[in-house]
């Protein structure tokens, strides 16, 4: 079989380089030859520590789609738009194989995508779009193909995941341990969709549609990332025997399902508390398997190389499979539902001016929006001018929370924007 | 496809019902009809909570692999010989694609009804063997296709783990956990295989295979089982900062393959300590993509009957793969090394009279096998005329411990047969 890879930057290049080494190896285990044809990226003259012969260099990436000896095209470009689109559009359109590391791209068109390839009988395969080296598309596609899934969540973003841990670890704040992770390669210049929760609202959007054999919904999402969490409410949280862990969760209730993606209190004891630094992890409840928990490198060259290669070897030996399980024709339109009807506990951190009648207007708000209060502590800042008022509540509505929180930022006594975070008991 | 299924105990009771209800479902994720043909089992008398046609019952089980309507074969019967092997063998050799959740006779004779698969170009699947409902050996075959593993290890089974967990939460001594996990229907009440480490090593075996490409080894592999753990070890290794463990380790060093089955003390912090009660867990070490963690239900017909429909899925969609990955041909014929070659650190436990000389002498053995001490904490009994020397060893090899325990048991002033547990860095 004739690949194409398309894009060389870290993946495209550790892809390469491996499947240049392990011909023989991927020939053993499926009884075919993966062989690169072509290669292309946007630029030959490029100092790469890997010889590239001119003879295999396309000069418009899009000419595989309609050349006759290819078979297979691995899209290493990224991004949901522009040429990566482009490319995946017309392969799959012009019957060839579809390989993709783009999780921005499946999260988007994933949908019309995989009715492509259906139609048109051709894989379309996006392990490494999601946890990287964990293989939880295909552990939900086939090893857990007899279960009926109602939750599916996780740690699903190194970078956020490794901030966090270093916060809490080194206590250091939220700017520096960002600038620790760009330090050691494990934040982008540009570390935006990491941080703000996007990449991770990608992957659940694909777990959730694998998972309840659903159709992608990129509008009933709630995504919040970790920027406002501060070193005081790691100390916090440390206190109250919680971890804060950036957490995406999709549940099915009532034949309902919700998406969600936000920082979250963690019971310190829970298995997900304890996944520190860059790695990934992914629970699933069904029946009748019970709880599995997969867990390993959610980033990196090897680890994405790891999963294009299970996706091209599911090629190789001729295994079509619906690209979500299902054929679209039996995906379903579900129900999802608002994370307003949902009920919550929180942690709740108010900074005020340590007047009298503050602590009693502050549970006051509360009480007025139904919202009850657990536990409560008031510490005095090192000014001693002004209080750090921390509240662990009783459940209650997502929207009570959305009122007290816009009441008391109203309020003259309080200094700063008081800070909600939902706890989580997973 | 027409499906008999062999064997109705627990796990083919919920199967065949699982089956009957989602029959559908199946149709749907592979385009093709999962039709029960017959069933057979000991007696059809039997009172069962669900009904059984006569028209579906099969007389003579082994019928089935010579009828010409019979696709697909379900061997849950049990045991490594008599019937279920009779049934394996004559079904392969008929060209009927076998599934089997027989652990013991996949250690057994996997290699040779591997070939005879191969040969016959039909499925041999048996994941339900290894890990209950962790899809385990469907992600070696292909979520980690890509992957050179040196190292596979884990809590294989969910009887003992359940034993020791509870021996440590609650205070209990062996006996009395072992009873208490008979009454919950976590023991059978013949539990040999379980707490002997027979049942691991055969889920071992079977990884191992799998991991390093090679044939099964049932000759280069200890097993050891978890009857002589007492208490007051479990509460030693609770002092000294560890968890007593039954783990099954299988690694490959300098191209040779090691495997054991033992208990072992586990830092109380290391993920492997933390997996309590029934649950399995499987960590697999890996080029390029690291180290990847499953854990999840090791037994019970639910997770059984996950990992047998994930198998028969597989064999619906048409998809049929050499069952230890790669073709008999070039599977290899690997060495394996005893763990007598290999260093360890240990517990050593020696209970003895409390006379004067006694530690000394006791030092001195140790000193003379080349075998030194990291700590020593000396206890007395009760009763205070005895006393328990526990020792932490430095790393030294498996033969000179062999010595060690020789030399010892023989003093007079040793009371009982000194214990040796070791020391597992994972």
């Amino acid at each position: 079989m004739n690949i194409v890879i398309v894009g060389l930057g870290n993946i495209g290049s550790y892809f390469y380089n491996y499947l240049k080494k392990n011909k023989n190896n991927i020939f053993n285990k499926t009884n075919t030859n993966p062989n690169i044809l072509f290669v292309s990226a946007k630029s030959f003259g490029k100092k790469r520590n890997f010889p590239l012969s001119k003879k295999m260099w396309l000069k418009n990436h899009l000419s595989a789609t309609k050349n006759k000896n290819v078979d297979i095209i691995v899209e290493l470009i990224g991004g949901a738009e522009g040429p990566a689109k482009r490319l995946v559009f017309e392969a799959l359109k012009n019957k060839k194989h579809v390989i993709t590391a783009n999780k921005a791209l499946v999260a988007k068109y994933g949908d019309q995508l995989s009715m492509i390839a259906e139609k048109n009988k051709v894989n379309f395969e996006f392990e490494g779009a999601v946890c990287g080296g964990i293989p939880i598309i295909r552990t939900i596609k086939e090893g857990l193909i007899a279960n009926n899934i109602n939750k599916i969540y996780g740690i699903l973003n190194g970078t956020s995941n490794y901030i966090l841990s270093s916060m809490d670890r080194d206590k250091l704040e939220y700017k520096d341990s960002l600038s620790k992770a760009q330090k050691l390669g494990y934040a982008e210049s540009n570390p935006e969709a990491d941080i703000n929760g996007d990449d991770v609202a990608s992957k659940l959007k694909i777990l959730t549609a694998l998972a309840f054999n659903s159709f992608i919904n990129n509008k009933s999402i709630l995504v919040e990332g970790i920027k406002d969490i501060d070193q005081v409410d790691i100390n916090n949280s440390n206190k109250l025997g919680y971890k804060i862990k950036l957490v995406g969760v999709a549940e099915l209730i009532k034949n309902k399902i919700t998406q969600r993606v936000h920082p979250a209190f963690i019971k310190e004891k829970s298995y997900i508390a304890k996944i520190d630094g860059v790695l990934n992890a992914v629970i699933v409840e069904s029946n009748p398997v019970g709880k599995t928990v997969l867990q390993g490198e959610g980033a990196g060259p090897g680890p994405t190389t790891s999963s294009l290669v299970s996706d091209l070897c599911s090629v190789l030996r001729g295994n079509v499979k619906f690209p979500f399980v299902l054929s679209a024709k039996k995906r379903k339109f579900a129900a999802f539902e608002s994370i307003n009807n949902k009920n919550f506990s929180t942690y709740l951190r108010v900074d005020v001016k340590d007047h009298h009648g503050v602590l009693s207007d502050v549970t006051n708000v509360l009480a007025k929006n139904k919202v009850s209060v657990k536990r409560l502590i008031q510490n005095p800042t090192i000014s001693k001018k002004n209080a750090s008022i921390v509240i662990i509540t009783h459940e209650a509505k997502s929207s009570s929370y959305t009122k007290v929180l816009f009441m008391l930022k109203k309020k003259k006594y309080v200094i700063n924007t008081p800070k909600m975070i939902r706890i989580e008991n997973i």
